[in-house]
């Protein structure tokens, strides 16, 4: 592992690392803020994970979370949104292949040897940091943006007990019947559709559920809203009683203005998981 | 003037503006976030000018402001840092020429047609601002980071009674003694140095000083301080006993993220001056 970049940030350090993956097959970049605290000893963390076109820097440069971290004294990861590189598969559009691993392990060429992301954010990058940096793996909270907000939902489900509270901005919720979805599903899982259900936060709802809080918050002007569907999302959850809040923003859109304003009550809601007993 | 975006952000708006700019002979664009107290009246107003390579956007989305400004009722402005377009003089280095205006109204050529961001900034743009949003210019402050802690500082000393406050973050304290600095105004106001000492803000503290308060924080491991001189800033102020501090921040560097961990401070330390009576 490599250290690409360390700031001081909010009293803690803001660092940039590069590692091989084995899983991605070639070389990885993250971002991991570490509060003050974790000089003393492990720390709870708060997986943060980015929407299409993002790398590991945009949410660790402009959401705003370290600040409301450091004062909870919980770490932040913000792994990168796919494998990169010349010898990765790509496609001109900007919702598929680099940038867009949509957090699925890909099973179709030209994208299986490279597109592990699933098993990257759930097995390899966990494994890194509690490996090598003060971050207590029993202690794992997790969120993100749009393609990440499926991330975060669909993992929070599939991993059950790995993650005390999941939340999302603006996620992806139903993406077996979304333009951000059926394209990249039938690209990287193959078109047989009922591979897709692991990877689906609405079937997964209705399925199984989470066994903790969630909080999802959308904006009212979000452009995207239809390619969202949030509101199959909420007709899951309620459906099942879920604890957890599915909320609408009024006036809010896609932005990371939006992730920003909201960080601090999201922030609030994974430390009081965290720090449950 | 054009609207170029507005996002909702912390209950207010993040807005960017183009117009046609008579002091600087061309388009500018600016960033202006207004809290939702705005929609009742005018509110206060607090300046931040950014750094060498930056525009109206770096620190409107990197530099953490909108929040602590929506929790104080004050309005952000983000102007730009010079002249922009192919009409435009420019240089291949980063620190001259468009991106690096350093707030002074250039005499000389090539410069001299279109880098007025003294003017700008301290005529037009205030003038623009209040007939157009509900700003009280009654109640201004100004901050600014590194070239734009140069501005902040300049500006404050230089237009006694305009700014209530003035804060900067790794200021250039001491143009006329340092690589950034004498090169651009060389430049820009020529051979003669008689003519820079109203743009060194080391020197306008020795003779002027401010009337209201002054809060400089700069990082220890800051990796510009030679050209910073935050020393011959202090010296100027503590032999004048002016009001205010001035500060080194342990382990902080020049980037962003040392600006948004003291953003909370230095908006607290405007919202008191410009809420005073």
């Amino acid at each position: 592992m490599q250290t690409v970049s360390e700031n001081t940030c909010f009293g803690g350090i803001q660092g940039v690392y590069s590692h091989t993956s084995k899983a991605c097959g070639g070389d990885m970049t993250f971002g991991l803020f570490l509060p003050q605290e974790a000089k003393d000893g492990p720390v709870p963390v708060l997986w943060y994970l980015s929407g299409l076109t993002c790398t590991h820097e945009n949410a660790m440069t402009k959401a705003g979370a370290q600040g409301w971290a450091a004062e909870q004294g919980i770490a932040l990861v913000f792994p990168d949104t796919s494998p990169r590189g010349e010898s990765v598969a790509n496609d001109e559009a900007y919702d598929l292949g680099q940038g867009a691993g949509f957090y699925v392990n890909a099973t179709q060429d030209p994208w299986a040897p490279h597109f592990k992301m699933w098993d990257y954010v759930a097995e390899e990058l966990p494994a890194l940091i509690t490996e090598n940096f003060a971050i207590d793996g029993e202690r794992q909270s997790i969120t993100g943006h749009s393609m990440g907000g499926h991330g975060a939902l669909t993992l929070a489900m599939g991993l059950a007990g790995r993650y005390r509270s999941v939340s999302a901005f603006a996620p992806i919720c139903n993406p077996t019947a979304s333009d951000w979805g059926r394209k990249q599903f039938t690209a990287y899982l193959g078109a047989d559709e009922s591979k897709w259900a692991a990877h689906d936060a609405s079937i997964l709802m209705r399925e199984t559920g989470f066994d903790g809080p969630v909080l999802v918050d959308t904006g009212t002007n979000d452009q995207f809203l239809d390619l969202l569907r949030p509101e199959t999302l909420a007709d899951a959850a309620f459906a099942r009683r879920q604890e957890g809040a599915i909320r609408m923003q009024k006036g809010y859109d896609h932005s990371y203005f939006f992730m920003s304003s909201l960080m601090e009550d999201h922030v609030s809601f994974h430390a009081e998981a965290l720090y449950a007993d």
